[in-house]
């Protein structure tokens, strides 16, 4: 009954077996090795675009390293209140460009609109050189909160961002379950959508260690390598990196794995809906249910042996609030989840013994 | 013949199949899982001394972190004029302590002395608050030309440091091959002999990529957790960074991947010396070999395949210099090196045919 | 009629001869001279107590060098939404800071209270390493709404932030303004009352260039030089930078000035009450008037040639808010505004002619 | 007798005087005033060619400043081992570039040439991404020891630099000096030479705290704004600055002072030379002597009341070095020099009384 998040799950058995595939004999080193090239240029196609990639470790790292080739230090990004980049990096894009400022704001779900944008810019950034100059809009998908921007809501942003000078990042920590909600072209919500730079991966999803800078203008190639070094992130035996690509990408491994945690997250909400013991908050779009359940449950639940974490309800937009008497809590499944891992919860849940 | 670098070579199999048992079920993130409590306390077992412990996945990350813990932003870094930290780092350490200076010296074989270091004291630090403030000597052991520092003599550059308001920082990349060929404890020649933070090294070695920021002032604790986190290197599935330094430490692996290289690189270096077409340019104290060899056999050598760097002259003292029909090259061996594999370079650098 | 700066009058002519008086022969440079001495003697004495001073030109200086010595780049600054360094300094805390976060907060009259401070402190921190690490708490004396903390509120919101590990800072921009309407001691309002650094403006009040971080921790003394002179905020003529603050210091100069400032803010403010023509909308307490008038007579007042701007409503609890045929408007004061500037300003806003 | 700096002379009676005219009443701040617009104006005309202009109360904030417009986090400056960007400024250029290398090379009388920066360039840079990026290389002009760079000197260095795609940069904190000597168009010896950005220093020369930042690409213009007023160095009462330099430039103000030093300078130098009690060591092409005289001699000045620095012979080919008995000497001389200054000192080293 382990919900607790997706970076809890080990990683899938057929990337593990590539990580070993890989092994075999010297490589150069620093990227310059034929996996690498490979996963580079299945990305390129998974894209339907020439892309300029960094394959790096963390999601953290693969946001603070994407603002910083789109931001300057004087500059600003525009983002939600509750965005990882914001909330739970440590201040790492604020570190990586130079001290440049993370505005951010409340909204449903954890998703910024147009309205939401216009906002800040009217605040931020006219009275120059006094404000910081705005020149991102970062958007989460699926975000925090477990929603999923459609191809117009990301096209409507990024039409403004771009009307406005600002560029497109997207953090895609869970981008593969996005995808696979949508069931579109990688490229209908990416730079066809107007995203100028996409942190996809691969981690949450069931890689060891792999997230990738996926920058749709090529131009960005040097700057982009040059910081990643710089950063440390770039892997010596980096044909390890690769070879997770190649393996979530091939042969639609990503949507095998996201789906099923997609599926088990519409298990877990359908069973929380259906047990009159708690409210389902927010769409369920990816892999992730917020939901609001008695204190008094969620004791049982976690002296069950239930592992979830309690959210914050800052800003997103939660109503009504979860009473004294309730809890709003996070429950994340992943690619190892199984059937039998959810019905337990809800067994528990409802009252009966797990 | 692949003498390029130690990173081409993959992973010991020992680590490879460690990585797969620890992909057994689900385990706490970001470090807070058995596996990486072992490894902590194995390396506490190995220095014998309480440290702070913070996993990376490369020696630039764990060079730059370890330094932005020891210097401020004012601050400078007295180390080598061809030191890893100087060269070939992107600039990474001035990256993370917020712009301190490295003051680069030249010195015998890529190494320090206190002569060195008073010499720099002189020039650098006096006139406050106009020159930046030296907090700290960086040494790398092996150092870049494959010297190992005596016990003695990282001793002695400690005392004069901790004299001056210096601390001492170990880049130890190729700590393994050099704690392998003194054959002393750990602690010999860290803490016992002055070092105040050591960068361990096990990529080079052998692992995948899995580095380790030792310091040996446990207050160092939360600073170094912070910076790692901001910095986009707290893995998410830390359990797997901990399995590649259980299985490096546990029963002496690191020495028997260590070990073998040092001896494939003794084999070399013995071989270049016999065959009266080259000569080795430095003591070979860990897995590189230094040589000056004729441009011709050069050529010949990589036309039948050999793999290796010309290396700078700049900064190290070698004397005499190559003539103009000459090259200075760098050799490195590694854990997966065969006696095969230097047989066939000496035969070829001897005139033989492969 | 010129109500748009504070920034906008000239020098007071004391402070402007004794800058001429300053320039009698040679002196050592960098303020190794008698005239800086002197000042920070006497601003010893002005504070009550020991202090490490540096005279920087500006008060973005000032504050983001004050902040540098206080939060480390993993850190957070707690402070209003509406603060000087949150939104008028393009980052300057940030940058100096090596990237550290300004948490900002909406609260009434731009003031902070302790219960603001726990709320956020509830919200950024707990989760370590992933969220920043609060280090200090922002107070503007007086407000950027000319509001004024007493001694208590100020004393208030320092135990709270010493309590939880945070020190206190204190931008002092209008420092003169607030403490001659207070009528205190200096010392009753910053170190008796918990400050940890204040940020001490002159230039507002009526020097050309001058403004002090005052440390109440001698121990900040090296830092600051260096984190000073590496911002290029070391004057080199600094004897004339001294002699401003001699002058402003001397005999309650800084008293004279901002008094009348403060009396000509007490004469606008009550103009407008009286006139029925335009609310004042909060406490008049330093040298700046707040009030929403309509705005037609917004109109007529600047064809009469009135300088003055309009402000921003967000987050500083103004309650009503201003009507669509209303404007929120700043009229500030000065050392050299006279009573017939005040008075032909209302003359027009009463609707007689200038 | 004071020749320890030209930072310990006052502020020329113009200058002084230009500061108190500029005291009439309100004007516009932030740089947003008529003084401001006619400064620019100013120096548009004299250097014949469209400029981006910023000023700054120092020369450090100006070099760092103009660095990090030129220069991303990952570059790299080229300049010589004893510049006062890379000794004297703690680090600014680094702190203000997000971190950038400064590399210095040796160089005869402080000065770079085309071979110097050739052989940076070769060790420097080529092994992407592990090398920082040459952006730039930075001249002082006149040098840290006194010496010009002749137009045609000027000239071979940016066409070089522009062929291998690095940005010029030149230290004028002693421009006037330079340009006085060589009794040129201003623009013949910065962007027609190829300088892309100079920072003209007025405050040596004679102002009270007034440099320039000058780029002759106007585009520049906004990054330029956006850094300084982020750094803390936009002043608020911004036409006192202009003040200066509008007095520095008027009718050739500037090359009154600066001529003035320079000759006393020549007088000084030469009395040395004709005493045979020292040796001038280099040219002497500004207002800087530097010279090798007894220690005895030295010390006799000294105690007769003379101040003056001993300076490092690190890096400048002073050639031959002091003896054992004797000590290498700066010596500069300002507008406020006087003709008695230079000739009690000459009387004291030739052996007579003061």
């Amino acid at each position: 009954m382990n919900f607790g998040s997706d970076n809890m799950a080990g990683v899938s058995p057929r990337i593990m077996a590539a990580l070993a595939e890989a092994n075999a004999g010297p490589a150069p080193a620093y990227g310059n090795d034929d996996l690498t090239r490979r996963a580079e240029s299945m990305l390129q196609e998974f894209f339907e675009h020439e892309v300029a990639v960094a394959f790096v470790s963390t999601g953290t790292a693969a946001n603070a390293l994407a603002l910083s080739c789109l931001v300057e230090p004087f500059g600003a990004v525009v983002c939600h209140a509750e965005a990882h980049i914001m909330v739970d990096e440590c201040g790492a894009p604020e570190f990586y460009s130079g001290g440049a400022k993370l505005v951010g704001s409340a909204g449903y779900g954890a998703k910024l609109t147009p309205e939401i944008i216009v906002d800040v810019l009217e605040r931020v950034g006219p009275l120059k050189p006094h404000h910081v100059r705005p020149q991102a809009v970062s958007v989460t998908q699926a975000s925090e909160i477990g929603t999923v921007y459609s191809q117009s809501e990301i096209a409507a942003i990024s039409v403004l961002a771009h009307a406005r000078g600002l560029k497109v990042h997207m953090d895609g920590a869970r981008f593969a379950n996005a995808l696979t909600h949508l069931d579109c072209a990688p490229a209908d919500i990416t730079w066809r959508a107007g995203v100028d730079v996409l942190c996809f991966g691969a981690t949450k999803a069931g890689a060891m260690a792999a997230e990738a800078v996926i920058a749709f203008d090529p131009t960005l190639r040097e700057a982009l390598a040059y910081r990643r070094k710089r950063s440390g992130h770039l892997l010596s035996k980096h044909r390890f990196i690769a070879a997770q690509w190649i393996s979530f990408l091939e042969k639609d491994h990503w949507r095998e794995l996201a789906g099923h945690a997609n599926a088990m997250a519409q298990r877990l909400a359908a069973g929380i809906a259906a047990s009159g013991r708690g409210r389902v908050a927010f769409a369920v779009e990816a892999n992730e249910v917020f939901a609001v359940i008695a204190r008094a449950d969620d004791e049982r639940l976690r002296a069950a042996g239930a592992i979830h974490h309690p959210w914050s309800t800052h800003g997103i937009g939660l109503d009504p609030l979860p009473g004294d008497d309730e809890v709003f809590v996070r429950l994340v499944t992943s690619f190892a989840t199984t059937e039998r891992d959810v019905d337990r919860f809800l067994a528990v849940l409802g009252g009966k013994s797990a």
